[in-house]
């Protein structure tokens, strides 16, 4: 929900100017998107600072997807708690699933956790339970797509399952997204839209195919977490917690 | 284990026979061998015959990795429940978790299940989850490795996952496997060693390399579903239901 949030913020300043030169125009909707960068490279920084207390010195954190600097400007949302612990000097461990079928877990998650020295195991997604039920990870941190007035969260496939899974397992789940993510407008998930993407994406993600012609495929691009299975979430204002539809709006 | 199983068979006629010549021991292994085969395949469509109680008409199956014809002889394991039932003319719908890294559910499974004509729908491991939320899936079916007296089950990595999420969903989870695949020397699944496998299963898997250099991998191939979990263990006796300790030796 946030690109959209950026193009609404783009198109105003477009309309606010629309008497200018056209050079003038552009030149303002650059200033406009270096400043929203410049805000979302703060909300990073915050959105970090305010979960490092989530996270403790000998934590292992599993995270899902990609919600990094390569999805955001500098440090990303999820990775941002990562990043700071890091920098307060805490000892941690993560374990990246892969995230079927693009692979954001295992060609980006993992990349930008070894730049940063991050000691980094990367998994399938069908084994987080077992890691789980091993002991090797004591708090799940995500992103998010878009979060809804009461806390319900969509986000990558695999997040719900990881949700249920976590409390399976009496394991803190955490999200962690600027408050641009939130679509108040939304009294819960069940209004959010469930995106299908193309069958060749499982089917021929690899550039080889690895399934039968004539095989059916479902592709939800994206699942919904209820709030119910969420610990807190984390934006830059802060750290809320259940019930959300308040905390969320302050 | 029950790879095990048949080799004891084998070395039980071999040994026996040690006094024959070597012409005439190979005789009675192929004898063996054979009957071995033809036992199976018994088996299988008692497993099936058993089984095929548990499916009603308009069920949709969630199944995972291959318990078909490509892992045993003739009509499988799991699979041999579904090729009953759609034998006895009851209209079913089967979800094959794509099952990463060796894709055992995208290559072998969906191919056997439309080439009995069965309504097949590829989805990737995470997607398990929502899947169950939306409704789509009525029962999970999934083969064995090794149960342990105690029922608790071996499988292909992912299936404790599946087994959480099905109980967090209400919906029934069973076992398809030969009494063969029993370990009763085994009094849980505790003591079921979890093998683990090469990173490249998971960093190149598709002949491609996923992941960057220098990333950790953890690559367990099985997991072990504890009994509570489990809602019936079929059998090619008939159908074991918790708790599980006589009812398996039966």
């Amino acid at each position: 929900v946030n690109l959209f949030w950026a193009l609404d913020r783009m198109k105003a300043v477009a309309e606010a100017n629309r008497e200018q030169a056209l050079p003038r125009i552009k030149e303002l909707l650059l200033e406009e998107a270096l400043h929203v960068i410049e805000e979302n490279k703060q909300e990073c920084r915050n959105i970090g600072r305010n979960g490092a207390e989530l996270i403790k010195d000998g934590d292992t954190i599993l995270t899902h997807c990609n919600a990094g600097g390569l999805a955001t400007a500098d440090y990303g949302t999820a990775l941002a708690l990562i990043f700071t612990a890091q920098e307060e000097g805490k000892r941690i461990k993560v374990y990246a699933d892969e995230t079927r079928p693009l692979l954001q877990g295992a060609r980006l998650t993992t990349w930008e956790l070894l730049q940063a020295g991050i000691d980094t195991t990367l998994i399938c997604d069908n084994m987080a339970a077992q890691v789980m039920k091993e002991g090797r990870v004591n708090l799940v941190l995500v992103g998010a797509d878009r979060i809804a007035a009461n806390g319900d969260t969509a986000n990558k496939i695999g997040t719900y399952g990881l949700a249920v899974l976590a409390e399976a397992h009496n394991i803190p789940f955490y999200v962690a997204a600027p408050t641009s993510t939130f679509d108040l407008s939304l009294d819960d998930g069940s209004q959010i839209p469930i995106e299908e993407r193309e069958a060749e994406e499982i089917t021929c993600g690899f550039g080889k195919r690895i399934a039968p012609e004539g095989v059916k495929v479902y592709c939800p691009a994206f699942d919904v977490t209820p709030a119910r299975l969420i610990t807190a979430i984390v934006t830059e204002r802060g750290v809320s917690r259940p019930p959300y539809g308040d905390s969320l709006k302050k």
